[in-house]
């Protein structure tokens, strides 16, 4: 009988765990644990020194992947907690099953659908990035989110690209600026943006095995700036690795691209975490800056084995590997530190809030996004806006004037509170006028694996729309493209420039019964436009999520004066953009490789320098009034490469409505010793003016911005020589160009 | 073009905006709202006055009732979280689907499972209480849940109440004693406890319909005493309604329990939840204190319709009512209030911290709380302990030496992390001796509706069983109940007294063919014991959790020397149990009513004052050691009201091992104007002692807890004259009487 042994063991166990609790974060020593876990006065980094020998490997390892669809593990005998993550980027995704894409089922996952961000570039308004990410933060918050999957900054680079609305445009600065207070937004509310997808995954199709070959320059210059700002600038807290490979190795854990350029260059110190089924290889995973493994299919095994986790390969193998001494313990250390230092600053983070759901707030911001972000495109005659008005009978056709745009799309898909359509926001605004409708063609739910109706047999639908039109002073036609598998949607790129379902034939014959016709292009992509001239009037809609229709119906009425500027560039026809000015090489690719001939000409800057007309030009957009601008000056004509160039000019509304403009800065390098574009995007201001006001603006543009990537360095250089600087409110539409010298 | 005048409108309900901003809690107003929201320095109330003008009528009312399995909304515009329960007591539940009694299928959610309450309830030891609750609450913490559905007070009436195993046993002091620490443990990490089920649940046969008749004596001096001291003594933040009805009404929305006497007499100022389903009237829940209704089933819609919260009697019928006039406004505002005060406890609790899971801490409580609770009934020529040696072979036989005993039991069902079977732990603790195993019969899986096999045909099994029985030197027969339908299971009562599974044909077996047998009984009830003098040994093991079997093998092993005392009286007979000798109106109703004829005589206060020998008596519980009990005193002989008696024994462990002694000293009235039981608890302390030692004991009993209920006068009534002071380790087994008395 060792009673009397046993108790004196005990005591001395628990003398010993007093001491321990006096250096580690459990709740039985609520003190420390506080002051460990809890507090993050400027010392995290001790912090996590004190956790980090309290772990065992196996803990650690456990925190470098997945444990279900959208969290992973956190130490539950510390109470070290989980961290939970989901889909955005234009609102927190609805709940998903534990270990499967199913959706949970749950009733308290409505939330408000922000404007998709292509609408958010063509604001050219970083104040609406910031409310918008101020917004999306406070509501993942309140979904209890750790991590937001959002923002996407990959470069356009081809229409055809699926996932395109998802981006903000073909232009690194203008995505730059617009992340940055985007991230900013979100972090504020102790919730971590997690910008993606890194890097080149500028396509769709072949997205998991494509291997994309494009020089230092194209990667430097055009594909990494937006990913550098939210690094150096937003100090983003997460980024996600892509799907495809670069010379060979998958994005995701590459030498050049997460080892080096991200995490050594820029200083990144947050966590690398995978795209959901991104990561390939155990050792490179490790070693090249992969920190947290998601979405894994365990090849093999499937989704079938109840514990597939234990095989992502920064499970069991990284595991195995860091034991037999293939991998160093410091190297699970460095992952973990990242992932501690991510909840310190998410949800270790002391009074961390609770955020919030569908205020009208959040709406407010919804709504205001998509009002700046609209895009008047053509207005004959001012066809808009449509006064509302006794007598007046506007016939709404299409499907897309009722269809859900925040169902399907892929993992953007929202399940919003609410989402106001085109219809109903028009019908809402219009009082005195009639409002008619009818849908002219339907193509069936947006599921994500369906399939495009080959041959539209639905006259009827098409014959009852006709009839409508022909009963209506106006018709707008709500037309575009939808969130199907092989339009603007995840997963595949869409199979044509043309828009779908037959829609081009459909005009003609709105046309053809009813001339007073105007458009609303909904889409995240630019479309040929073969049918331009049946209409007098066309609006760039976007997607516009929860509040999409009253948005719509505040620039259709004239409530609100468009402003919104185009992020990409409307080719006439495909060959016209530079990616597919090359042939398939250049896209989709062989199937195994692809190569971005088109280099650092991407966008305007292939149109610009190669003198092809676009259909619309980057950085167009007509407003109701008009603007001049004028008296445009440098501060100065010679600089250093340490100066700045401010640009000012003065902006008068000439026209007879209040509204806003976008002063465009271009830079270009005529006699250059490399190859450049004509010009690039360098700096852009939106003012808001009152009819026949005028007010002054200023653009500093450091000279620092001119450089160009230098292969042979492998650094920036600025040339010196002489630089021309355009102003305009459109990348087609300078009004004055400006030369200065660099010395 | 009315742009210029929306703009006006825009900034006049901006600066509304800020003015409301001002007092109110909106993530835009951060200073402002974490004022509000999160700060509880003593002005909750304050606070909630400010947040309560803010919500609509639909935002209140959304908050008295279930969105989900287990949860309820918040206010998603506001900021105000949504509240999350899990069932206990003995362990955080697994993860529900959101809208279903299925389980979600998360792998984060495996816990510790604690001893079964009757365990704790035999410990005598409100530090064990204490550490369970804190424990308890750590875990509830992590995963991430607001209120911990228990403890249980129900008191034990009949042995055959299926859901005794999770209740405190047929004393109201000794539970109420135990509830309070447990439930200022849980609460310590800012998690409710919500005791139930309030009142008067003290059967599942017939639960959710029967109207249980009661004497105010029986309510007040038996069945409420526990909920008072939850309420009174540890400030509980939630409590329970009960299935049944108590005087023709149900008790969930009681017009004398929930609104009188819990909420006017009692001063409660937490929430009232109902059970799961146990609501059935708007009006009563509105008026009678029903603040929050939780898994209502919606007659007629049962759970196939998507919005059914909406149909439950505190959601639309209730808003309705609000509308109507029918309820005054001030009713949801009181509940809500409630409500928040409750969250502001918790989930809106600065600070609030993240509790832990599965930590050695836990662990270690389990185990000690299961060591204290282990009784040892019979040790015929020091059966136990059974010393390891060489050359021993102990066979343990018996389908619960492997069973788990934390699947089933309805509500209170958990998904350990692991769980030690008695098999597993005695073959971790004997290392010299050999363990052989049989299981002698087995009964299925542990399905909520499963049914007895009506005859077992197992002879395989038994033969096994006896054939290993002959092969050892000691038999270990590991029997009882298990957590099926119809034994110690939620949902219906126990069919029989005696064990199930011809369990005493097999003992009888098992003696025949080796008489060296001892017995563990496994169960969280008295059973009739027939076979008792088969067995040399016999320890109460309970339901133990996750480390049951080490447990039981500290004990068996003699590591640990039992101290555990019974909570409950084990009958002879079951027509000996008071509730049982009045017939079926008494036990269980006619299936409308039931009628608590043995009025407040339940437990051994039937026995002692019926004069009828129990089994085993309440208070019982042998060690391997021995104490006396001597120069047993009180401080005075005359006390008036206000006075406190002090009892003072000096307390000497007088055999060869260490071991604790539970002095317990019982109080009666001879000669009483109302019928008065002998004797009842009214203190009891327990103290450890190495062998030879000896220490006095103090027990305080204020002569105020020596008062009656007076029907009469609706109130409290201590009776002056002389009263029996009763000291000693058992209800049975008194050491010494004294005459006091009170002036």
């Amino acid at each position: 009988m060792n009673r009397k042994k046993t108790l004196k063991k005990t005591v001395r166990k628990a003398l010993i765990l007093i001491c321990v609790f006096s250096i580690i974060p459990f709740g039985f020593a609520q003190k420390k644990r506080s002051k460990l876990i809890k507090n993050d006065n400027g010392v995290i980094e001790s912090k996590i020194d004190s956790i980090l020998p309290l772990l065992t490997l196996e803990e650690k390892v456990a925190m470098c992947h997945a444990q279900s669809k959208f969290s992973t593990k956190g130490v539950e005998r510390l109470g070290i907690p989980e961290i939970w993550m989901s889909d955005g980027p234009h609102g927190v995704r609805a709940e998903i099953s534990w270990d499967s894409w199913d959706y949970a089922g749950w009733t308290n996952d409505s939330i408000t659908a922000f404007p998709a961000l292509t609408c958010l570039a063509a604001s050219f308004n970083p104040d609406m990035a910031a409310q918008f990410g101020k917004s999306i933060g406070e509501e993942a918050l309140y979904r209890e989110k750790d991590v937001l999957l959002g923002p996407g900054v990959n470069i356009y680079r081809t229409p055809l690209n699926g996932r395109n609305f998802e981006y903000l445009g073909e232009d690194p600065f203008l995505a730059s600026t617009l992340v940055v207070p985007y991230i900013k937004g979100v972090q504020k509310n102790n919730v971590a943006a997690c910008v993606k997808h890194f890097a080149l995954n500028n396509q769709e199709h072949w997205r998991s095995s494509i291997n994309v070959e494009a020089s230092d320059r194209a990667l430097h210059e055009i594909y990494l700036p937006a990913f550098k700002a939210a690094v150096q600038d937003a100090g983003v807290w997460a980024i996600m690795g892509a799907y495809n490979k670069f010379r060979g190795q998958y994005t995701t854990h590459h030498e050049l691209l997460t080892k080096n350029i991200l995490k050594k260059d820029w200083g990144f110190d947050g966590v690398v975490i995978s795209d959901w089924s991104s990561a390939h290889n155990t050792m490179e995973a490790a070693v090249n800056g992969l920190d947290m493994e998601m979405g894994t299919g365990t090849d093999g095994l499937g989704t079938t084995t109840l514990n597939h986790y234990e095989y992502y390969y920064l499970a069991s193998p990284f595991l195995k590997a860091i034991k037999e001494g293939t991998i160093e313990e410091s190297v699970v250390n460095d992952k973990v530190r990242r992932i501690l230092r991510l909840m310190y600053r998410t949800n270790m983070k002391p009074n961390r809030g609770y955020g919030r759901i569908n205020n009208k707030e959040h709406h407010d911001v919804a709504r205001k996004v998509a009002q700046e972000g609209i895009t008047l495109l053509k207005n004959t005659n001012n066809f808009f806006p449509i006064e509302d008005k006794e007598g007046l009978t506007i016939a709404v056709i299409g499907e897309n004037a009722t269809r859900s745009m925040t169902a399907g799309g892929g993992s953007s898909e929202l399940k919003p509170k609410f989402e106001i359509s085109p219809l109903e926001g028009l019908k809402q605004r219009y009082k005195k006028a009639k409002i008619i409708h009818a849908m002219g063609y339907h193509t069936g739910p947006s599921v994500y694996d369906n399939i495009i109706p080959s041959k539209l047999n639905q006259d009827s639908l098409r014959i009852e729309a006709i009839e409508t039109a022909k009963k209506a002073d106006i018709v707008l036609y709500v037309g575009g493209l939808n969130k199907s598998h092989l339009q603007d949607c995840e997963g595949d790129d869409r199979q044509s420039y043309y828009l779908p379902y037959e829609q081009e034939e459909f005009i003609n014959q709105l046309k053809a019964v009813n001339p007073n016709l105007g458009m609303l292009l909904v889409t995240g992509n630019a479309v040929k436009t073969p049918w331009l001239n049946q209409v007098n009037g066309l609006i760039q809609t976007w997607y516009l999520g929860s509040m999409a229709g009253y948005a719509i119906a505040d620039v259709v009425s004239g409530d609100v004066n468009p402003s919104g500027k185009l992020p990409f560039s409307f080719p006439k026809k495909l060959d016209d953009n530079g990616a597919h000015s090359y042939g398939e090489l250049s896209y989709p690719g062989d199937g195994t490789n692809q190569y971005y001939k088109e280099d650092i000409l991407v966008g305007y800057r292939w149109f610009d320098t190669k003198k092809i007309e676009p259909q619309y030009a980057f950085g167009y957009g007509l407003s109701y009034t008009e603007f001049s601008i004028s008296n445009i000056k440098t501060d100065n004509t010679k600089y250093s490469i340490n100066d700045t160039i401010t640009v000012t000019c003065n902006v008068t509304n000439i026209g007879k409505l209040e509204g806003a403009e976008v002063v465009q800065v271009y830079v270009g390098k005529p006699k250059s010793k490399v190859k450049r574009a004509l010009k690039e995007l360098k700096g852009f201001h939106k003012i808001l003016l009152n009819s026949g006001s005028s007010k002054n603006v200023n653009i500093n543009i450091p000279v620092s911005s001119l450089a160009y990537y230098d292969d042979s360095m492998a650094n920036w250089n600025i040339e010196k020589g002489d630089y021309i600087v355009y102003v305009g409110n459109a990348s087609n539409n300078i009004t004055k160009q400006l030369k200065v010298s660099i010395k």
